[in-house]
């Protein structure tokens, strides 16, 4: 353990006396010290698991009055070390907190503490009869609070649009231990600032997430899944717009690979590829709908407008469940990639959708120029702006991967683009935050963090 | 023109040394002094009309430098006083920043200027191919900054979200004249907390929202049209919970009218109602789509298994646009209702959607007990959780009119209700602020408030 300082001293002491045995040595579980980043962290002071809002309340009162700092802690699948603690911290884990308090079908919410699993979440809403349309890949793992606070995107964000726009209301602790209540249950409620939005994506730097009211959308009654090919990215864009308007609202994802994703990700993950392999782009794209026995014609008949009107150039339509999850295994694969051409550098960038693919195409030169032995790939959530880039087997030292990381970022920064799409800052991205935004942007960031943490105890170090 | 004080007469005579003509007298037109609530407003110092941001931020930091009060104003089309000067402020009005910037199609966004008119806004997009789907009464006069700094709502909510749902990106210029650039055009950007959320809702009292990115849609192929009669609010619940899983996704209005309003809306405005007017309840619903031969099918299919099902219990599909139009006139023709039972008190409140039915009739209830001479009239977009309420020839007085409000936001209150669903607080609401907003939430916005604006200068006494 490390030599505390007086004022850890005391605040332990002090947690201690009110928490007893709840309060666990800072060394009782590796699994507080990483995120699915894998980045070093160091040991902290202790472990809090409270059981209550009011728990955490008196927690944080005390924290507080310290000034010991907090390390907020949901699932630990984030990406950029957000919760991961520097050392000397105070972990709070929410993972007690993870009661699924109401199910309303009626009214068209769930109000759920925190701590829970989203996949729990998601399979208590389906068996009520309702959708809860935050999805990502970690869902098995992560919590709905870590969902708030990263403001979690995913590959539904196209029709139901990110974690933020999902919750109706919620219920924070301020770093002083005030309860901010905001359980609202309503899509329309313009009683004043709408203050909730503060603690969405803010990384816990302001509050800490304790209850979520989210929205419910009906279940879909069908889903019709294809994978196409097509010539280039202009084309992916013709037939995004196309499949949108003829859908009207129901495309529920249109995932981009390029070729060399593709290839590469099928033979990773040992899959068959529903097309031929040569293509240059490939988009898997699907839609939920209500009407399975006219929609699947619906669906067709948008496909086949796209082939008469040359935006793609083959296409294979899932004639089952069992299909449909082959084609997202391809989607999905990314993490067989990432092991096997480990270390990766693993990038999660947004730009204008029309500027998608010029944006891929010039960080291709970027990295070919400097690197041309290095191994690139390109896919993305096209809808959204979003594109993901790999970049395969880099150098492992650190002045290499800045350098890498410079050069991809520049050229983000070059569209007026976003280098954090869906994954937040953290530690990791911090240092290049003000690529994306202006230096008034992260004063006002800073001021707020003042503001509403003047001892600067939340999650000190992430993300400003 | 009242008295000046020393510091009023510093401020005006500074903007006046710089921007000249352009300041003009604080009584240069009475369309500066109200908005459609008619509450009454005092005469301002002086009228600015900015040509630009820079000039605009110029301006503010005069009238930052000299502690002098500013007023921002768009289309003045607010129901709550929340542009109406008090008497000595300086208005902003933002009618001469009215570009339409650029409309990306490929990229489905469009950048405009606060001073724009929505409608204006609107047609140019669809005149492009897409569409700008904030939407509400007043789009002819007025201005997207306005709908922005009020998250304006509307009949189209319940599909395509409110304002803030569609703003990718905003300008604004603070208190003190600093430019805040947040001009985003991706879907997807966790790139540090999104600040942009402070000032959609705020109504002008943390910064004044001089550009706006919003989000387009793809512009509906066609739009299915019904008006049906029900039994009752459960009946209304089931047939809504219905349509949204039937057309998953494409409900894009869904209006309720109790018999009471339908009944004076169409006498007032000398309508033909589209069903026999003495079922307890209607519903307008409609549908936009993509592919009108095969959807218009499918919209009566849903219909048709509402009615198998007995949630509703007549319906006519409109089958012609000039239909669909008369059918919205009955919804609309609440500006009729609001003329012929002068004066009148106008409610805009919301529950959770499940306790819509009960909360009506609970006003109802209070109302009647009361002033069982008073007429009530029952609306409202349930998808939202949204109610209007109008009270009819209301008593003129300032004593009766507090305590109907009072009868009305206690019901609301003890539902965990929102005082304003879609209309904001102005000054005409800030009393009852606290009926649906706690303690701690109340102190957070004053924290704000005194963050991003010491000397109060922004639309003081405006919302909190």
């Amino acid at each position: 353990m490390t030599a505390l300082n007086a004022s850890s001293a005391a605040a332990l002491e002090a947690l201690t006396a009110v928490f007893g045995a709840d309060v666990l040595p800072g060394d009782a579980s590796p699994k507080y010290l990483q995120d699915w980043s894998g980045c070093a962290g160091g040991q902290p002071l202790a472990i809090l698991r409270p059981r209550s809002t009011d728990e955490l309340s008196r927690m944080l009162a005390i924290c507080h009055a310290h000034g010991q700092a907090v390390v907020p802690q949901g699932g630990l699948t984030g990406l950029c070390g957000g919760a991961v603690p520097a050392g000397g911290e105070v972990v709070v884990s929410l993972e007690r907190m993870n009661r699924i308090e109401r199910i309303d079908i009626d009214s068209g919410t769930v109000i759920v503490e925190a701590g829970a699993i989203l996949q729990t979440v998601q399979e208590a809403c389906r068996d009520a009869g309702a959708l809860l349309a935050v999805d990502l890949g970690a869902r098995g793992s992560c919590q709905v609070g870590g969902n708030v606070s990263t403001n979690a995107g995913g590959n539904r964000v196209i029709r139901y649009g990110n974690t933020r726009d999902l919750v109706l209301g919620l219920e924070v602790v301020l770093a002083d231990g005030t309860v901010l209540s905001m359980l609202n249950q309503m899509v329309k409620n313009n009683a004043g600032m709408d203050l909730k939005h503060l603690f969405i994506g803010s990384e816990g730097v302001l509050g800490i997430v304790t209850r979520v009211v989210f929205k419910l959308q009906p279940l879909p009654k069908g889903v019709s899944t294809a994978v196409v090919a097509l010539h280039d990215y202009p084309a992916a864009l013709r037939f995004l717009r196309h499949a949108q308007q003829s859908l009207s609202g129901q495309v529920s994802a249109f995932e981009i690979m390029w070729n060399d994703y593709l290839v590469t990700a099928v033979a990773a993950g040992k899959l068959r590829a529903p097309l031929d392999t040569n293509y240059p782009v490939y988009v898997l794209i699907d839609m939920h709908c209500g009407q399975p026995e006219t929609d699947a014609g619906r669906f067709e008949a948008m496909l086949e407008q796209a082939i008469e009107a040359g935006w793609i150039l083959d296409g294979a339509v899932a004639q089952s469940v069992a299909e449909a999850e082959a084609f997202w295994a391809i989607r999905d694969g990314v993490a067989e990639v990432l092991r096997d051409y480990a270390p990766t550098l693993n990038f999660d960038v947004s730009v204008p959708i029309a500027q998608i693919g010029e944006c891929a195409a010039r960080i291709r030169t970027e990295l070919d120029r400097d690197w041309p032995a290095l191994k690139a790939l390109f896919f993305g959530h096209v809808g959204d702006g979003n594109l993901h880039v790999v970049v395969c087997k880099v150098p492992s030292d650190h002045d290499s991967q800045m350098r890498i990381e410079d050069a991809v970022y520049s050229v983000v920064r070059s569209y007026g683009g976003s280098i954090s799409a869906e994954h937040g800052i953290g530690t990791l991205k911090r240092d290049w935050l003000h690529y994306s935004r202006s230096e008034a942007e992260l004063a006002l960031m800073r001021t707020l963090k003042h503001t509403l943490d003047p001892k600067n105890i939340l999650n000190p170090g992430k993300l400003i």
